[in-house]
């Protein structure tokens, strides 16, 4: 079998692999399709060097099938159609006693803390497996994470029906937000400077303006009030100034993204209008069960998100038209020789 | 009568003034006390000279009587001991529509927008009202406003018994804070950068750190949790870099200070810690109740925040003082002629 590694240096190849007997616990999985995401291209980018122990596999967006089940595992059997939840906390730290194990003290994010899902036979710890329904196409189970992610941020921001929302950054999570907050009925506004994202954004029925026109924009949608919710998908500086700015009173910022400097914040406004700024960061079991659910009945614009599906041996050129911002979301196609 | 007034340039004198006598829905009070606030103290710079129109007379933290009562007033008797709430809203804005009429879009905070409370007879709407208990001395009831902004800050943290708080900075509202907080059966720790101020914390009975030593000592304090709740009182840019270092995951930081440039926050933390940040501004209704209510059954110590009590006639002194850092709190005793 084959496994695509990161080497370091920017670099990732497909090399062959040698696929681990499940143990106590775990179950070894036919890898079906693999997602590739913002954060898989950091880490090629070595900033995540110091979590990644290249040369080491990675991708944590995935859906498979169930190959051989490990000792003491019950529950699953060969041929079940699966994603996994690439979460594997500690259990013991404050945050896990807590009850928010999914962002324990300790956390080992399966993909980057270890080896992750660009391996055609993959080995997993059975508590990590989210079942599929019997009828649902793998390629669309792939999405399973980012739309977890999606779910997750809306449900931090405590959106409901009727709310007015503004996305910042209409890339694959910004757009999947946007959809999760739709399906609840809550209007959206989103807000991206790259005219190909604004195009896309636009293809899936969102009304999408340029940042500049932003505050405008709400004062009018809102009549001075503000909207009720902004999410920061974007990192960038800029956009955490226009969070505040257009947040109603009582309003709520979600921060999404992943801002690896200290930025402004306008807390006089966060003071002024009592905002409430809530960092959302990967998803629960539940948003996972939700995303499937959502895919699964057709609330999610697939099509629209997942604009290119390519073989394995392909994997290094897909990154680098992600790179290059000519693909939206690429799913690498594991099954097959890459040779 | 007797008015200080604030004239600009840094000045505030006492001049003679005239009482105006009640309109409908109007009261006019006779003033016994008037606490002098940091705000206050911003006027006096000229930093809200766009806001207070010169001269005019300020101070909002006040206790007095009834001395006289408008027509179409019901409830309200001469002699009836009072404070006031000094919050005016127009009730039609969108934050008031959604119940937030505190922080009015439009809100009329009186002593800064429209004349305060340094004035020997003080006619105010009867709305603004808020009943003492007959036995309280009046003194002490000039602390209900920042004790109410207290209570409202330590509500909007969500802060519950058992909780380990940190409180930055250990001025008047931080003191106030920490004891509200105390009151709820919460853990305290005070972290404030000015020996004199850290003096008068630990004598009201309070753990209390330099900053520089706060986060060993809350990692100690928590083992590695973090603190349940930060208030960030000092408006100090290092405390907000504290505010998310020391909070546990799922921790509350709480925006109290007014920070009157954006300051650079951890947002990666916040992502990473799942934290909540919520800013917090002046009080309702049911927070100054409540405020009255903690004064009145001894649960604030007066004594250690009230460090001077003046006549009107000393009030520039005052300020002076203040501004040396030489007192916390300064009553303004208002009977009495100041000639």
């Amino acid at each position: 079998m084959f496994v695509a590694e990161y080497t370091g240096q920017g670099r990732i190849q497909v090399v062959e692999g040698t696929a681990r007997p499940p143990g106590p616990g775990e179950v070894q999985l036919d890898v079906a399709y693999v997602g590739i995401c913002g954060t898989d291209l950091h880490i090629l980018h070595g900033v995540m060097d110091a979590r990644v122990a290249a040369p080491q596999s990675i991708g944590h967006e995935m859906s498979g099938t169930v190959a051989a089940v490990g000792p003491d595992v019950a529950g699953w059997q060969v041929g079940d159609r699966v994603t996994v939840i690439p979460l594997d906390w500690d259990g013991i730290c404050p945050a896990c006693r807590a009850g928010h194990q999914h962002i324990c003290q300790h956390l080992n994010f399966i993909g980057i803390d270890s080896p992750g899902a660009l391996q055609q036979t993959w080995t997993v710890k059975a508590a990590t497996l989210v079942p599929l329904p019997a009828a649902m196409p793998l390629d669309q189970a792939a999405l399973a994470e980012p739309v977890a992610v999606a779910v997750h941020d809306v449900r931090r921001s405590g959106l409901v029906s009727g709310d007015r929302a503004v996305v910042l950054g209409a890339g694959p999570i910004g757009v999947l937000i946007a959809s999760v907050a739709s399906d609840l009925e809550a209007q959206v506004l989103v807000a991206e400077i790259d005219p190909g994202r604004r195009a896309s954004a636009q293809a899936l029925g969102f009304e999408v303006v340029h940042p500049d026109d932003l505050p405008a924009r709400v004062d009018a949608w809102t009549e001075d009030a503000g909207a009720d919710v902004v999410f920061e998908v974007s990192g960038a500086a800029a956009a955490v100034v226009a969070a505040t700015a257009v947040a109603k009173v009582r309003g709520t910022v979600v921060v999404v993204a992943i801002h690896g400097v200290p930025r402004p914040v306008d807390l006089k406004q966060v003071f002024w209008r009592e905002l409430t700024i809530v960092g959302a960061r990967v998803y629960t079991r539940a948003d996972f069960d939700t995303a499937v659910e959502l895919l699964h009945t057709g609330r999610i614009p697939v099509d629209g998100v997942v604009t290119d599906v390519v073989p394995l041996a392909e994997v290094a050129q897909a990154f680098a038209r992600l790179e290059r911002g000519a693909a939206l979301k690429i799913l690498i196609d594991m099954s097959g020789s890459p040779r």
